[in-house]
């Protein structure tokens, strides 16, 4: 049997993780796509590095863009990373001969999946990124193949492993962000720039993918993205108290109540989700999705979203996938739907967190309580601490009201003399309806 | 363009909710399939019967082999049921015609896997069957093709709703079976005749064909089952009280420690397994399957693993990967497996859950213990309850031992006159390593 030729640029962990993978499991994989899989040209800025798998036999090149040029490969795989530059011209190229590509680079899917899946389509060449989201899970081809009957009404999760190692750590130890960041940063568990992770951006680009495949492409630059910066662990101590966990999600919804027909929601952003969802109990550097149907009903998947292993064994089913003659379109469906812009959230409903903290003195309830009624927010719970510091943390839950108008409450809050600090304003988002 | 023309042999439940999904999604599925899919011919036992949906315009056949015998049709549907007779009929005729087969029955795959996944290579006629297991979740497409590049450890997990539904209200309630099982048949959550749910049928043809799809497809008759009948109320709140919960659990194993390498162990009963085990919150009517892979690690996927809606958006997919032209291999592999009979239990190593029924006399437990020590069952934990009717409940928990030493412990145990009713004995299954 002719073996499927790869073409692979990047040698960092996943990429060895796939020459690794391939090699392992060589009698499998041949067996299941009807014939060999075998690398046979790579490039990394690196030739001589000892990466722990041999190397030799290999055609190297220069840069990526001539891997993609290579005649002697069936597919290019682009391990690079960034959303422009060497990964986006490599990837460009391929399809430009027709070659199939497979990546696991989410922010040049989010980004540029416009552009990419109208050249796939007119050279007929798939593309294919079932690792760019939520590493070994397949959360793409759960929505754009498992789902493809149904209609979905939501699909999100949690799509960040370090934040969610973070928001874990901060739980369970009762320390505060900067902290518990640094020492992730130590561990090898968070960038020495953070801002990736922790701003909400991968997250967002894996949002975007998943809102995409389920409704409709989205304008990136319409999406709404908080990180947990903000997050306190006063915060995760209130949540407990109340039932909730806190977790940084992607989610995208379509129609949402009150809005018009077509509308999609979507967003990136730390929220408060009942500990009883399927999602809650997704701790550490695990990754899930949940996604909402009309006739499937809610489903949960949650697994390792990074890593060597996770994110090779996603990269080779693509290639199991090609070696099958299976490739479904970049956005799953015959036509290249035009994006869309995000709904504003101003108008769209929800019950709220609102953390304050406070100076502890006679009518402090009084004037807060003043405030959200003038702004027209009815408020369901109140909670308080004292604070180490002096003063007092207070837990507020909202019932539903408009988005604008707990950020205008919040606003107003903030000026208060006897608030201190800045309030923190979360959306309870209850995933299980 | 050509739509995709669906012969339909059953209109229960599942039959009419392809048909409303097809119509309600008929714009999505279209842009997703690349052409439109139609039911064009059907088949039931009643032509009259009002389902609740327009059946005018389709040609009515007298059976289901004169579905699969219309040369109008492009697929066979199977919604009928049944490992044997009609169902059979109407799969074999199809694909001897070369014509593709979607199926929902997970009897005939586990049982006919092998003849099937044979004729359906020499024909080059797909048969795909996602409903068959855990009905709206992706399970199939999970393992078949989102894991096909990994080496799974581990395969299974909780695979029918009617048991998972009676242990979780007799947990809640503090019921017994009897009472529990009568309830849900009352409310049509179990059927008349339970045993293919109750006694673990239902639950390892789903699991046969997980095992096939991940491993080697099983001589099904070398699949020890055993179902929920003897679970007590008691054992849930021992179960509670040791950090565990008490699931019915289909679960298959490549290479367990100890056994010779190519060995695969499988087997369907109810289980121990941690609180904390993603599979533990499952409740009620949804099912679960877990995967531990070496690559992917450990991954879980929840839903509703039946009803109209769950199982008509699985039938439905895999008309849609029909229509894209994508059809994997019955076995997901080129070559179709020889089957292999499933491990013998007895010389696999586990921690065990013990009950005992005990008159509550002095003495006992050394009567008790000195037993087990003969047995070479090690024990780690004790913990024991008065009986509402007088004597005591006491449950063991054992450390690694052969599931042949338990057993043999526990017939020694059910001899001595101390000892009332039947001892039960339950695996304690780590899912989780």
């Amino acid at each position: 049997m002719k073996p499927l030729r790869i073409g692979l640029a990047g040698l960092g962990t996943v990429g060895i993780g796939v020459i690794r993978l391939l090699r392992e499991n060589a009698e499998t994989i041949t067996a299941r796509a009807g014939r060999p899989i075998e690398v046979v040209a790579v490039t990394a800025r690196n030739r001589t590095k000892d990466r722990g798998v041999d190397l030799s036999g290999l055609r190297w090149h220069d840069d990526a863009v001539s891997v993609a040029q290579d005649t002697g490969i069936d597919v290019a795989v682009e391990l690079i990373g960034g959303a422009e530059g060497p990964a986006q011209d490599m990837v460009v190229t391929a399809l430009e001969r027709g070659l199939p590509v497979v990546t696991a680079n989410k922010a040049l899917v989010a980004l540029h999946g416009g552009r990419l899946s109208r050249l796939s389509a007119d050279r007929n060449a798939p593309l294919l990124f079932e690792a760019a989201v939520a590493g070994g899970i397949p959360a793409i081809k759960l929505v754009r193949e498992g789902l493809a009957a149904d209609r979905l009404e939501s699909v999100g999760g949690i799509l960040n492993g370090t934040c969610n190692y973070i928001l874990t750590e901060m739980r369970t130890s009762g320390r505060d962000f900067e902290e518990v960041l640094a020492e992730a940063q130590a561990r090898g568990y968070a960038e020495a720039e953070p801002s990736t992770d922790v701003d909400g951006w991968d997250t967002a680009h894996k949002l975007a993918i998943l809102a995409g495949l389920a409704f409709r492409p989205l304008h990136f630059d319409s999406l709404p993205v908080h990180g947990i910066r903000d997050i306190t662990a006063q915060d995760l101590k209130f949540a407990k108290e109340l039932g909730y966990s806190i977790k940084l999600l992607g989610l995208s919804r379509q129609n949402p109540d009150g809005a018009p027909d077509g509308t999609i929601e979507a967003w990136v952003r730390p929220c408060m989700v009942p500990a009883k969802a399927p999602i809650a109990a997704v701790e550490g550097v695990f990754n899930a999705v949940s996604t909402l149907g009309r006739f499937s009903g809610p489903m949960t998947i949650s697994g390792r979203g990074a890593g060597e292993g996770p994110t090779a064994s996603a990269v080779v089913a693509d290639l199991i996938d090609l070696a099958r003659g299976n490739a479904i379109p970049v956005w799953g469906r015959q036509d290249v739907p035009a994006p869309v812009a995000c709904a504003d959230l101003a108008e769209l409903k929800s019950a709220f967190y609102l953390r304050l903290d406070v100076q502890d003195r006679p009518g402090v309830m009084a004037d807060l309580t003043s405030v959200l009624r003038d702004n027209d927010v009815s408020v369901h719970f109140v909670s308080q601490h004292d604070a180490a510091t002096g003063g007092a943390h207070l837990a507020i839950v909202t019932h539903q009201v408009p988005e604008k108008a707990i950020h205008a409450a919040a606003t107003a809050l903030a000026a208060l003399p006897v608030v201190t600090g800045k309030p923190l304003v979360l959306k309870i988002e209850d995933l299980v309806p």
